[in-house]
C-alpha cells in the first residue's frame, strides 16, 4: 500500500513537466514533454493535462492496477487567478480566460487546484526547499525573463493574481527599453537575456548566460563589467522588496542561479552595503531547481485534501 | 445601556490621543495631550496609557459610575512586534525592547493588544475608510516622515514588525541624502519636509507643506518645480509597490494629504503614465485623518474579544 499520491503539472511556455508525488514531496513517477501548440483553444490545456496524468498512473501502477491519485495540482504562467480556478491571461501560451478547474476536475474525477507556477515554487520552496522555516521570503527566479513571488506573514502574496512582478520593477531610470514598454525594468537589465544581449553589444561575441559567468569567475574584464552592472540592479531591485515588505529571505532560482557564488557572493555584497537599518535577509540559491513548479502544484493538491 | 467599548491610544511622537470606541468605529470621548518626554523608562509608557484610559472612564460616566471597557489597544511608532506585545525599537520615544501588553493588562485588568500606528491606521481605513472593500492596498501617510502599511490578499503585513518602510525605498539613485544614512530615499525627496527644503534652497523662503500646495494650486513657477519633482518621487513609489505587490488601491495620508487634488492629480497622472501592463489602483485620500492610529488601536483591541 503507498502513501497517497496526488498528481501534479507544470504547463510552461516550452515544456510540460508532470509527476506524481507524495506528500513527502518526492516524485514517484515524472515526465517531460514539450508544450505544444495551441494550448489556449478550448479543451486544449485539460486534453495536455488528463493525458500526462494518465501516462504517469500507468507507469506507477499497484499490483498491476494503474496508481489512485487523490487530487492533482496544475501550475501555469501569467496571471492566474487561483480562487476562481481560472487562468486569467498568458502572453506565451495564448489563452484569456480559461476555465481549469472545472473541466479538468470533470474529466479526472479528483478535485483539481490551479496556481501560477513561481508562486507555487515558493510554497515548494518553502514545505520542502531552501525557505524552510521562513515566514517573510522573496522567490525570484532568473532566466529569459524575471519573476517574483513574495510570501509575508507565512502566506504567499496573490493579490488576484497581479502581486510579484519583480522583473517590471524600475531599478534603473531611464534605462534600456523593456518588453512591457517602460525602460529600466529589472528584467531588461539583469535577466540573463538582458546580461546576453549587453555582453553581445560589448564584446561582439555572443555566450550564453552560463558562460558568461564562468568568463566572470576567470576573471574577464568585459563580462565582469557586464556582469556587475545587473548584479547592481538585482541587490536594488532585493533592496527595494526587503525595504517595503519586510522579507528575510531571498531565493535566486532560475538558470541563472547556476551561476552560484559568481553571481550570490558580489549580490550579497551590493545589498549588504545598500541597506541602512532595514533587517539583513541572507540570500541563497533555491534548492528546487526547475522542478519547483511541479512540487508546488503538488503542494496545492496535498492543500485540497 | 451602551454598545461594549474599548479604549485605544494612540503614543505618537508628540502627541497621545486615546478615545473610547464603539463598534461602529465612533469615538465616544476623547482627548488629546502632548506626548510626556522619558517614556523609554520602564512604567512610563504604561503610566501614560492607564492615566488616558482612566481620564477617559471618567468622563464617559454610566449611570454616575465609569463606563466599562472590554479591551485596551495601544498603537506605537517604530519597529513593534504585535504577537508578543512588545515595542522593539523607537528612534523618536527612545524604547528598546519594551514589554507593553502584560504590565498593561496587569495594570488595567482587561485584555490589551499592541500595534503600529500605521498598520494599525490601514486596518481602520479598510474597517472604517477609504480602503472598505479592498483586499489589497497601500497606506502612505506624509508628513515629517513617509511611513507605509500593506495590505494584502486582506491581511496587513507585519513581517516580524519590518514591513512597510516605503520612507526608505530609494527613488531617486544618487538623490539627496536620508537621515537613514542613504541617498535618494523617498523620504528624502518627497517628504513634507523634504518639499518645505527643497522649497526654501529654490527660493529663499520658508514656507510649511500647506503654504507651498497655495502656491503649487495659484500657479507659482518655483513652487511648482518643487512639487513636481516630489510628485515624480512619490509616483515612482507607488508603481513599484504596484508591480510587486499587486495592490488596487492607494491612499495618501498624512499631512501632505491635505492638499488634495493638487497633490492627487499629478500623482494619479504620473502613475497613469508609467504603468505598462500592470493593474492600474485607484489613489485617493485617507478618511480618516489623524485619528487613523487610534482607530486602528480600538480595531485591535475589538479583535481581541
Amino acid at each position: 500500500m503507498r502513501a497517497p499520491l496526488v498528481a501534479a503539472v507544470d504547463v510552461g511556455g516550452t515544456r510540460v513537466k508532470a509527476a506524481l508525488v507524495d506528500p513527502a514531496g518526492r516524485e514517484v513517477v515524472s515526465l517531460t514533454d514539450p508544450t505544444p501548440a495551441g494550448l489556449g483553444a478550448p479543451g486544449a490545456l485539460v486534453g495536455v493535462v488528463v493525458a500526462a496524468v494518465e501516462a504517469l498512473r500507468s507507469r506507477a501502477t499497484d499490483g498491476g492496477e494503474p496508481v489512485e491519485v487523490s487530487a492533482c495540482g496544475v501550475v501555469v504562467p501569467g496571471i492566474v487567478d487561483d480562487a476562481a480556478g481560472v487562468a486569467r491571461w498568458s502572453a506565451n501560451l495564448g489563452w484569456r480566460d480559461l476555465p481549469v478547474v472545472e473541466p479538468l476536475a470533470s474529466a479526472l474525477g479528483v478535485p483539481v487546484a490551479l496556481g501560477h507556477d513561481v508562486r507555487a515554487g515558493l510554497v515548494a520552496e518553502a514545505r520542502f526547499g531552501a525557505a524552510q522555516g521562513f515566514s517573510n521570503v522573496l522567490f525570484m527566479p532568473i532566466g529569459t525573463g524575471i519573476a517574483g513571488a513574495l510570501m509575508l506573514d507565512g502566506h504567499v502574496v496573490v493579490a488576484d493574481g497581479w502581486s510579484g512582478e519583480l522583473g517590471h520593477v524600475v531599478v534603473v531610470p531611464d534605462g534600456p527599453p523593456c518588453g512591457c514598454g517602460a525602460s529600466g525594468c529589472l528584467e531588461a537589465v539583469a535577466s540573463a537575456a538582458a546580461i546576453e544581449r549587453a555582453y553581445a553589444a560589448a564584446s561582439g561575441q555572443r555566450r550564453a548566460g552560463e558562460a558568461i559567468a564562468a568568463l566572470v569567475a576567470e576573471g574577464d574584464e568585459v563580462a565582469s563589467r557586464v556582469w556587475a552592472t545587473a548584479v547592481d540592479a538585482l541587490a536594488r531591485a532585493v533592496v527595494l522588496t526587503t525595504t517595503l515588505t519586510g522579507v528575510s529571505r531571498v531565493l535566486v532560482g532560475g538558470g541563472l542561479a547556476h551561476a552560484g557564488d559568481v553571481l550570490l557572493g558580489p549580490l550579497r555584497d551590493a545589498v549588504a552595503a545598500s541597506l541602512t537599518f532595514q533587517r539583513r535577509p541572507t540570500i541563497a540559491e533555491a534548492a528546487l531547481g526547475d522542478r519547483a513548479g511541479c512540487l508546488g502544484a503538488a503542494c496545492l493538491a496535498f492543500d485540497l485534501a
